[in-house]
């Protein structure tokens, strides 16, 4: 076994010890330590400010882009917004113990409740707040976490998770619940990802490529999260007002995130009446339209699309437009180069909608609604740990439920078969 | 694009088309298909039986094993026990379909409806009625599914697949809802595992070997199963005879599957007492034991246990006893070694058998009954696709409600966020 096996073994050995004793801690204890975390967070903050500041200083000089140092900047406002998001994880409902039971004619009693899944590992970029929404979200389920985030930010996580630490320990739980690796090298995010039977799921959270790499060479249990290749259809039946509405409200409203739309099928029936209102208005917000030819004949400010445009998500300031000739190309366009994330038809016609809610293959589908709602909190699951786009265990947004497993327990009365 | 993975790319295509169509049929007619399937099959089976003898035979000319023989052997009461299979899938209910809604307050119709998974891929080895089972459950599902058998059972799966397309299409379902690779190299099966985007689930079925490769170098998203080293610890507040009881039925009963007990753990205390007698009457059904140093003392005629005597799944009547100090070791030593799959504590004292229940992670864990019970018909669900021993999406053994997913479908009324 490698040197850096052998310490995330040793690591998760400790992970799986902490995991067990979380698993039996009661809700009650739990959420006393979340809202400890909570509260050294909050009374540490000007440390963990001074930690960013290292690491900004170092990305400067590293010459990181700009949109990356955007994400690693945290200021009070943003821990803030951490605090809150622990305090918030309290009021939820615990799903650790849910479950129901059932009797079989020979007597035995058969219960299916809901566990920890025992230690996840979450693999992230940039983003320190993503450091504490983990290790609240799996404390509150129970679950021990290793996490690996971006070697930019490895100062600020070291404070953070120091401070999670030591609230874990001053709320009798252990410190080991939550781990960070420091080490940046990519080898060890390579072995992290190999540590079958030590991890019981593996997280990624981050860009198109990180969850490329992760799905290719994990052979721990992942989670597949987030890109969102979403596409808005505007049928010949919509109330096109409502489409410009929805249209710009999903391009416009926040363009970096994963529900955010990136193209915009159009009717052809509609498309002259539609396009040149709805891309003007896009445009003079900053919008870029790479266009289908015929978007562009119709609007000839319009960039023409290329081919790799249609399967691209921007997460900018960018639309792909494409005229196409109903309902069966929209529905097949959307299924070739959807990434099953958020999909939305706006049409009045109920015939049209069915088919489309039925026959688009995404985790989230729309009628008459922009896929920006595609998100825990909007559903109503409060606690978010990423979209899923994938279909096994978790689909569309994940919430606390998402981070249990199920356990058979079966009573009997000295029973064979 | 090598060759290989074209072809696969090719079967992948028209079983997602299949797989759309499927999704879309009523429970009606695919309880029809199920019933033409069941029937064909049985007027078919000399055919089928014909194509087994000319495996048989080549399997026979290769030198296969004893066991590998008797489960690639198929009779009239093998394909009766398909048939009966299918018809039984006809009566439980449909999970496509199933589902809750509830409305946000801005409106929003959220409807979360149970899909099929889409496309299932099912690699396994010699064993002719998986083919069947396999393709009967995925039908019921709406799922459409790939199918890898072992190269010794071909001419059978190929009689046995041409007889499932044939009926599908006199149903008005498409024959490619139920693909078979005929191609029995190595290079196929490695390219089935990396057909991410392609395949949403890979179902292994077999022996440890063959379920490790899959772990190992799948991308596509797996499904552990089956591998069993399940333990019967008898606690020091046992009832001796009902722990006799349960060791033997555990044991015994059917040596070969996955929830058949490997090894027997004993408490100090109560050793000198419970392992004369039972590891006597164990013998005397034919079973070998191998026992740690402290059960060799006490019953001679046991064979000296290895170190990896405790990791090893035997399936076959061999069995590992080991003295215990307690509950404590107990659990350490199946957590340590065990598969997650079936443990069984036998005690009559409450706070064993609870802690036991709590600290043992196993996808099924039991006091005072026998591991055996762990199984689909067992539990009350009916069909069973496998056993999990993973702790995603599925845990223990998987119905029909296993091979479907969740979808998001959204109803708004020109909802912006």
């Amino acid at each position: 076994m490698s040197e850096v096996r052998n310490e995330l073994v040793q690591m998760a050995r400790r992970a799986r010890e902490a995991g067990s004793i979380l698993a039996r801690s009661s809700t009650g204890q739990k959420n006393e330590a979340l809202i400890r975390v909570a509260g050294t967070l909050w009374e540490s903050r000007s440390a963990v400010l001074e930690r960013n500041r290292a690491d900004l200083d170092a990305s400067f000089a590293a010459g990181l882009s700009g949109p990356m140092i955007k994400r690693l900047t945290l200021d009070e406002k943003k821990i803030q917004g951490m605090v809150e998001g622990l305090e918030q994880l309290v009021k939820l409902p615990d799903p650790v113990g849910e479950g129901e039971q059932w009797r079989r004619p020979n007597g035995l009693e058969i219960t299916r409740v809901r566990v920890p899944l025992g230690v996840v590992g979450m693999i992230y970029e940039s983003r320190p707040n993503v450091t504490v929404d983990a290790a609240g979200i799996c404390l509150k389920t129970g679950n021990a976490v290793i996490l690996r985030g971006g070697k930019e930010a490895l100062e600020t996580n070291r404070e953070l998770v120091a401070i999670i630490r030591r609230a874990l320990v001053e709320s009798g739980l252990p410190a080991d619940a939550v781990q960070l690796i420091s080490d940046p090298s990519r080898e060890v995010a390579r072995e992290l990802m190999r540590l079958s039977g030590w991890l019981d799921v593996l997280i990624p959270r981050g860009g198109a490529g990180l969850i490329r790499t992760v799905m290719e060479q994990a052979t721990v249990p992942v989670i597949e999260t987030g890109t969102g290749n979403c596409h808005i259809y505007v049928h010949r039946k919509a109330d096109l007002d409502m489409a410009r509405r929805i249209t710009l409200n999903a391009k416009l409203s926040n363009p970096a995130v994963c529900n955010a739309a990136e193209k915009l099928l159009v009717d052809r029936e509609i498309a002259a009446s539609f396009l040149p209102v709805a891309l003007e208005e896009l445009s003079n917000s900053g919008v870029e339209i790479r266009g289908c030819e015929e978007t562009v004949r119709i609007w000839s400010k319009a960039v023409p699309a290329t081919d790799e445009d249609w399967d691209i998500e921007y997460l900018d300031l960018i639309l792909g437009v494409k005229v196409v000739s109903g309902l069966d190309e929209a529905v097949d366009h959307i299924n070739r180069h959807g990434t099953r994330h958020s999909e939305a038809i706006v049409s009045e016609d109920y015939t049209a909608a069915n088919r489309f809610l039925m026959e688009v293959d995404a985790a989230a589908v729309y009628v008459n609604a922009s896929t920006r709602f595609t998100d825990g909190g909007e559903f109503g699951y409060g606690a978010e740990i990423g979209i899923s786009t994938q279909k096994l265990h978790a689909r569309g947004p994940m919430g606390l439920r998402e981070l249990t497993s199920m356990k058979y327990i079966v009573r009997g009365s000295g029973q064979t078969r």
